[in-house]
């Protein structure tokens, strides 16, 4: 199992939760096994050549342009499309050449592809881009590959978000890993799973 | 009223529906009164102030990459990314500077968002964007001014696409324009509209 982004708050307990069970590779853009760009179609190329035919991958890697509506422009915009849209389609679309049959993938969007929340317009796209490759990738993955999302609202380990997100209880990090579970373990597919 | 992509199937019908009414300001990448690349942000500028200040903009232009899923890769993509995506984006973004009071941004996406068909993962990422970025954009737009999407499914003057949408009754170019008119003319905002 191949867990991307797993230097990050999600990334961390993923790792922690399923390796004691699974041989857990580690990447993200630093502190981890691989040494991955997500930005870079070549960079996932590489990662997926050292590391070789995996059952499972796993994304927790989300980059996305968060602030103020008026600040947001074409520029600022294309931080979720090469990080949490383009990123993640680049995970899938190069690594259905090296993942084994019956494998799956597993992305990351977040609630507020439907449920916006003011300064984060640019995760709501991200997101809504993510969940329909994922409708759409699940019916062209030949060999029973299989793809899935997760997607949760404010996590409890990001207590600097809560100000942005009234209302919404926290999703804790129990119930993320159940979600992950959920769509690695379980024979769903294009699914958008909310923990 | 500005129409993009009013050289465009959908685009002519519009065109011809609504200048009965109103004023009708064509723009496409050719043929129309004005010339507009929306993969470009300054052309995109260009035609905002060409035209100056308007009540609604209407955009039927949405590029994508539609061929077998085993061509698609992140070059492919991008034809999404820039246009159907990027554009209809960039058009609101940019738009939002030039548009009057209480007026409204329509854009176009499409049932693939939610009910892919094979060939077409490129437009279900796109689509999938720009929903999620109207349902954003409604709470961060001043001034009343609205933003809705219009999502068909295969419409009734592209049969050259029916059999790639197998069970999908087409949508009449009426049905079409009553989808653009309740979003034109009605007073919600954040929706997707299935005409």
């Amino acid at each position: 199992m191949i867990i991307v982004g797993a230097s990050g708050t999600m990334g961390r307990h993923l790792t922690s939760a399923f390796e004691k069970e699974h041989e857990v590779i580690t990447a993200a853009s630093k502190g981890c096994a691989i040494q991955v760009d997500i930005t870079s179609a070549e960079s996932i190329e590489n990662m997926y050549k050292q590391v070789g035919a995996f059952d499972a991958l796993i994304s927790t890697a989300g980059p996305t342009f968060v602030g103020p509506w008026k600040k947001l422009t074409d520029k600022e915009f294309r931080r979720g499309v090469e990080g949490k849209m383009m990123g993640q389609i680049n995970l899938v679309l190069i690594g259905q050449h090296y993942i084994n049959p019956k494998g799956s993938f597993t992305l990351i969007t977040g609630a507020l592809s439907h449920d916006p929340q003011k300064n984060f317009a640019n995760a709501s796209a991200a997101n809504g881009a993510v969940e329909g490759f994922v409708r759409a990738a699940a019916i062209e993955l030949e060999n029973g590959i299989r793809i899935n999302a997760v997607s949760p609202t404010v996590i409890e380990n990001s207590p600097q978000y809560f100000p942005f997100f009234p209302g919404d209880i926290p999703v804790t990090m129990q119930q993320l890993e159940y979600g992950f579970r959920k769509a690695v373990f379980g024979a769903n597919t294009g699914q958008v799973i909310k923990p």
